[in-house]
């Protein structure tokens, strides 16, 4: 698959921007037309988990319907049609002895992508390495193996009807686990694999690698309410970070209160009220509705409705907090004071920092990326959301007229 | 070492442009001053060389006087003096809801270098380092330990001078390998490693580093000669892109012309009478002066008076043999037709392609980066010349107003 995937990332990486947005309108042509057949292979996983003795939860991500299956065909068109990255130049510049350098966006090669068994991500993961000019290898959870490969499928025909090379997106059509493996160790033939999953996964995604790894581990996201926040925005914030969605990366595991701020009361009776588990410290832990925090409670990603809670002393203290038990996936701080902001966002190094915005917006469709394959918190090539445009490496033309180097 | 590099990188994260470049000035006065002492150093290591019986070669680069040391000096003023890579934003945009997103560069981390006995590398990769607010350890060759040592000394006394963590440089004092596997070991610690030096070098470093690399194996360069070449520029570049300089990664080491080009005997001879041995195939090894080249002559890296010559059908020929011999580093073509430097430029995906200009113009001074640490044919973050800015990563700073995910 590793050299198949070589030989079709040779053809893509010139492919025009036309043939791939016209492949992807066609598998979503295709995805729309399938819809019996999707469901029926739905069905089978389904079955098959019940069998397993499969949770609520993760048979919920597992189970497609009428809607989710529109849903799917409806993103395959929205990257379709974004500006097509291949090709852009980023930069360029004239040296005085005439040379003109332009550097300009190519594709990586060749992704691997490891996911669980949410049958969407075929479609997502497919779509944006299409879009950016990459061949893709999908390893999809084995409880969703069926759905998978009818979605696969679909993606297939969308190549085929746009004259691109079916190995494109090829999906590991195995339960087998030593095709993860074999993807981690494809030095070579895999340019970069992205795990997107529980911490399960990505831990072990990271441990055995020799390929790089676009992932985080964990979003340990903090709220810092400054004491110079506004009451109503904090109390807003720290709610929507918390309780929107409390299963995504994105969502906030601690609130740090300056000890200044003076309405920490109203804050984690929002909370309480919103039916957060609230596990605090000191003398938060003695406001109606908490409960003591355990030393595991800090540096925690609860993914549900808990959050630490504890005071800090200013910016500084919030800073020294973050940089002990954070995960550099995202951090907010609620302030009317942009000098302390700027501090905030100065002195932090996570992924993503946001100033009187929730956690909530890690995202790469909140910021404007159309769609996202991952969010990144390593330091190297991608960074937060990580959508087409990070998907790309570059090269530089050099133009002369008879330029010799003296 | 590598948690001492870790806490300075802490200190160098937010340290100011003007402390770095104050730093930088400082290390180059030291190295002025301190010319007597790193002469000493030198000849004790030219003494370890002689006794071990170093090649003449390998001697020159080792060997230090005043020019060398003064140019040194001169190098980390000019580092100094470049703009500051660190708080740039790089992209900024504005979301309907109203969130303003700032995408900034940051540091990276901690750097690891390791290279072989050119006891300037020191200063350049440390300034390198220090210039993008990174920590570096540096492992220069055994032989050049003393040499690297007195080096060292000015440019602590310069991070001393200026307030900074005197951690953020550091050289491993030893000339035991064990070194070098911890290095490339130290996963959380080091979190980038770059190579300097031969093929063998950088061969260990690819296959046995557990932390990301930034390299390139070999400058295996060619030079296509097109039908549409102007003979005399023809000429004028390949012999200037072989034998300018033999020794660099971006020496020519394949000339490929074109069946169309009706000057071919008048190149050969240009490059015959320059004293470069052709070794050719086909109807060109029937040129005077040429020897008829061996299989293993296409695809390797001479790095002296030496280069490979063939015909080749076109611009289709000439990317076909590129795809296959190349190593991704730097190729030219000579050509007056635009279109077919466009579809040169299109069919490869070597870090940098040049149009009418030599391959020795692959280097970061000569692309106006000030320095580079290196040259990467990776396709992840750095490609092409690294210089301070490529040895950045960033994060995205987001501001609302009180702005809520519905």
């Amino acid at each position: 698959m590793g050299e198949a995937a070589r030989k079709a990332a040779e053809v893509l990486r010139e492919a025009s921007a036309e043939r791939k947005h016209a492949a992807l309108d066609a598998a979503a042509d295709a995805v729309a037309q399938s819809m019996p057949k999707i469901l029926e292979a739905n069905e089978q996983d389904l079955q098959f988990g019940r069998d397993k003795g499969l949770s609520d939860a993760m048979t919920d991500r597992l189970r497609l319907d009428k809607d989710r299956i529109g849903a799917i065909a409806e993103g395959l068109r929205t990257v379709g049609g974004q500006p097509d990255p291949i090709g852009a130049v980023i930069a360029e510049w004239d040296r005085p002895n005439g040379l003109r350098i332009q550097r300009v966006r190519t594709p990586i090669g060749v992704l691997g992508v490891i996911y669980e068994s949410r049958p969407n991500v075929t479609a997502d993961a497919g779509a944006l390495a299409l879009k950016s000019g990459n061949a893709v290898i999908l390893r999809g959870g084995s409880e969703s193996l069926h759905s998978s490969a009818a979605i696969h499928a679909c993606m297939v025909a969308g190549l085929r009807e746009a004259g691109l090379p079916e190995d494109a997106i090829q999906l590991v059509p195995t339960r087998d686990r030593a095709a993860v493996s074999a993807m981690l160790q494809a030095q070579g033939l895999i340019d970069v694999i992205i795990p997107r999953g529980g911490k399960g996964l990505v831990g072990l995604v990271q441990r055995e690698a020799r390929v790089p790894v676009f992932a985080h581990l964990e979003g340990i996201c903090h709220v810092y309410v400054d004491g110079e926040a506004a009451p109503e925005m904090a109390r807003r914030i720290v709610v929507n970070a918390k309780t929107r969605r409390t299963g995504i990366c994105g969502a906030a595991e601690c609130v740090l209160i300056d000890e200044a701020y003076g309405d920490a009361e109203a804050l984690i009776a929002a909370l309480v009220a919103a039916g957060v588990e609230v596990r605090a410290d000191g003398d938060l832990a003695k406001l109606p509705g908490t409960v003591t925090a355990g030393a595991d409670d800090f540096g925690h990603e609860f993914l549900d409705m808990v959050i630490a809670a504890r005071r800090v002393d200013g910016v500084e203290g919030a800073i020294e907090h973050i940089r002990r038990y954070g995960s550099q996936h995202t951090e907010a701080i609620v302030t009317a004071n942009d000098a302390t902001a700027k501090r905030f966002f100065q002195g932090l190094d996570s992924a993503i920092l946001l100033h009187n915005a929730s956690t909530q917006f890690a995202d790469g469709g909140e910021f404007g990326m159309g769609a996202e394959i991952g969010i990144a918190t390593g330091k190297l090539h991608a960074r937060g959301p990580v959508g087409a445009e990070q998907l790309t490496s570059f090269k530089y033309l050099v133009t002369g007229d008879g330029t010799l180097r003296p």
